[in-house]
């Protein structure tokens, strides 16, 4: 059928062609259904919508992307013809079923996948039934491995050991990598640490370092600052190491799934070249994993599927039931990580999970004690002189202190209305307050605890404060911490707790980071 | 936050708002989540898309839809805020871990569905799940009523027992409910068909009919015409007998799947009033249904689910191993129907299917040899009668002949390379040639058999003839011809039959038909 082209002011980011309902019916096409586009010797396979009064028979309307691959001449009518669905959807189809796919399988829907001609009722029949059916180890690995091909590969070339740490997340305020990276460099490891911007949380390490040093840094950039450092803080995101991960988030974010956890990591973790990994499990109530039974499963995947990647994986419980030191948010958590550094100071429970893990890392280089050479590496300076040069390598100040990271100029103090101990302290409404108050889009917001759990407290005591660049944001976050009891202060011999009031606000909160 | 709209040129079906990809990292929204817009008094939820350039900063995205409904006058501001996601989300989640949901769920997530607000990717999450895990007798019951109860109802007053059909669809040619329809009525008993058109095969009841009379009747024309003749045959989609249906269905065609197939049919005929039904179940190899062990689990399950509905339901396994009849496509096969009906004389499968049909209603209202006398019904023309009502009731000229009713003036005949008998006729490939031709679009379109299984062939004989209105779609329907072996002529006595060349063109065939 020849069509008229019809700019439609949009973007999308997979090839979109609007057909009158008429043309739709005439070409034996339905929505979500695919046309092929012929101009010239140009083609292009796009899935169809379809409109009633926008494109008028005769016409197809065309995405902004589509028009600008096809560099269209508007004057020529283009050639509009029915398209088969691609094979991977035979496949999906498959694991609908329940059915194990094969290597080849998992391949052809990965590659379809990053190369958008999967729509997105398609990929999210595929996300759904990962989480329905689950996946077999060689499921699991097949699909790591095409999400790894499918992206870019860090390759820092002359046979360095790659080491690598990962937390799979949701313990708001966990700011260890700025910790673990300078030590574990100083150390004269190399480790290319990428991190992820927040998603659902109040602020990733991403977010958190760039107060610090620019982030976005290319794959080449990378390459340049690990060989000068032996380190890196970077964003992930910059450099496309699996495109696959960014496209099947999009899918899991609304329906707060999580079925690509491992694929998702250790595609990254391939593609950095990495040889030893830590990986970091928050434990805990309020955490992804609550039992050391579940914990002991999760560890036991990755370092199964670790192995058949020819990767090292030690896997680390760590406590997960209250914020890892006192910061909650972008700014507040780079100062608080860089006073660390400069000073050998700071919160005793981020400082034992960071040795713990630099130590797992430098065990593997083969020393005996690593936590113990680690917290010497933090305590003489050694690892602050290092991420002195990682900022200098990155673009930025090495010069930086701590008060040189601007926080929100909008405060309000939240205060004990009784006296007592911290009995329990909720990342979840932590994390809701932070983001309430902006985190991590406004970089100066966030929450900054003045009590931890079992730190005795009066009545009147600032419990917390919350930090927000608005007005508006710092309100709503105020009201909100009037309302959820984000620190419940208790008598030390009660077991009576305070009442939990019960607002009808339970969302779904869920932490989608990686 | 206030953004100024933008209208964009777009329809959809559920509210969408565009934001810039600052604004919605400003107000904490992902792309798929909500927003709450208001204007004055006025207030809508909107699902959110995000833009880098089509809509600035500052500026908020809306299509038409919501334009019309907020009236908005587009100086002023509008307050846009971050909205939770809609409690049904948390069902459809319960639905993908496996639980089996209350009627309370059920009834939310088709209340959300109904009002748009859930998002495709949140019921293709949830239409995934259906048929991942399955649905419990209890859940296919609650979904069937809340879906009836979503929708309109078609109310004949004055105590009318109403007889209704069903088939679950799937082989080409199967005019019966216009043969079933006028032989029921004319024994008094009263039988208001609604009908679909095709979706994903050549023809469907509808447009079959609507080459014979109107089919697209308002719920009070309805009435009028059952009221006065006792039938109709009527399209169900103009009279919105179950809105969820409709939706759900725009997810399942692109993914060829159907878990909502008894839910879909029973919600339908309990909205018109159905007290006794059959289901017309066609078994074979390539048809929905391909073992008796089979056809007996769905009939059960009809039939239990019936009983729980008040209605009684009778079902019956008919022959699906060949096109039923000869004519395959909308006008050719009226032509047919009308003729068998005028004459009462024709295929001898398809009288034996209505007869067989109308039979068990029959036999429900109490009659001793229901096919016996639906045989009688018909051959002495007091079916033909009633068709003559129906017709003229629903706006149509009753003296409408076979020759009437227009073919495509495009014609190719397919002729026998061999002598033999035919072994075997390809329903797949005959809609898929008929299709090709032009049908459903395409009234004229579709396919003539000249022989069915069985039947002595002469080498040079015809097979089968394609119609089309357009000479290009014949072209690709007679092309296709050539490559499918769509009728099978081999020798009686022998084993080998003729290898099917692969052509590697095996599309998933799916007839998605209600």
């Amino acid at each position: 059928m020849l069509l008229k082209a019809k700019p439609l002011p949009l973007e999308a980011d997979k090839p979109i062609a609007v057909l009158n309902k008429e043309d739709a019916k005439e070409l034996g096409v339905k929505p979500l259904g695919r046309v092929r586009i012929k101009s010239g010797k140009k083609e292009i396979v796009a899935i169809v919508n379809e409109a009633e009064r926008i494109v008028k028979p005769g016409e197809i309307g065309l995405y902004e992307d589509i028009l600008e691959r096809l560099k269209l001449d508007l004057r020529k009518p283009l050639l509009v013809s029915p398209e088969e669905s691609p094979k991977s959807l035979i496949y999906i189809k498959r694991k609908m079923k329940g059915c194990v796919l094969t290597k080849g399988e998992i391949d052809a829907i990965v590659k379809d996948t990053v190369s958008n001609k999967l729509s997105d009722i398609e990929l999210t029949a595929f996300v759904t039934s990962l989480y329905n059916h689950g996946m077999t180890m060689s499921e699991i690995l097949n699909l790591s491995m095409a999400m790894k091909n499918a992206g870019s590969s860090l390759d820092l070339g002359g046979g360095k050991t790659i080491y690598d740490k990962h937390s799979i997340g949701g313990i708001p305020g966990d700011k260890t990598s700025i910790i673990v990276v300078p030590i574990v460099a100083a150390a004269g490891l190399t480790i290319p640490k990428t991190s992820s911007r927040a998603i659902t949380s109040p602020a990733g390490t991403a977010d958190r370092f760039e107060c610090i040093a620019p982030v976005n840094l290319s794959i080449e950039q990378i390459k340049k600052v690990v060989k000068k450092t032996g380190g890196c803080i970077v964003w992930g995101g910059a450099v496309d190491l699996s495109p696959a991960d960014d496209m099947f988030i999009k899918i899991e974010y609304p329906l707060s799934i999580d079925p690509f956890l491992l694929p998702s990591v250790m595609s990254k973790k391939k593609a950095v070249g990495a040889k030893y990994l830590v990986i970091d499990i928050p434990t805990g109530d309020e955490a992804k994993i609550t039992t050391s039974e579940e914990f002991e499963n999760l560890a036991d995947k990755f370092i199964t599927l670790g192995k058949k990647m020819g990767i090292t994986v030690n896997a680390v419980s760590t406590y997960a039931d209250e914020p890892l030191g006192f910061a909650v948010g972008p700014a507040i958590e780079a100062r608080e990580a860089l006073k660390l550094l400069m000073t050998g100071e700071g919160p005793a429970d981020l400082i034992d999970k960071a040795a713990t893990i630099a130590g797992v890392l430098l065990s593997f280089a083969g020393h005996k004690d690593g936590k113990t050479m680690a917290l010497h590496i933090l305590k003489s300076g050694k690892a602050y002189r290092k991420l002195r040069e990682i900022i200098e390598a990155q673009g930025g100040n090495p010069d930086i202190k701590p008060k040189d990271i601007r926080l929100g100029s909008e405060r309000a103090e939240i205060i004990s209305k009784h006296d007592g101990i911290v009995k329990k302290i909720s990342n979840r409404y932590i994390a809701i307050l932070a983001r309430q108050a902006g985190a991590p889009a406004h970089r100066g917001a966030g929450v900054l605890l003045h009590k931890k759990i079992g730190d005795k407290v009066k009545k009147g005591d600032v419990l917390f404060e919350i930090y927000a660049e608005k007005k508006d944001k710092l309100k709503l976050a105020e009201e909100s911490a009037n309302n959820l009891e984000a620190m419940r202060v208790g008598k030390r011999s009660s077991v009576t707790l305070e009442r939990l009031p019960d607002k009808g606000n339970h969302r779904e909160y869920f932490i989608l980071e990686r």
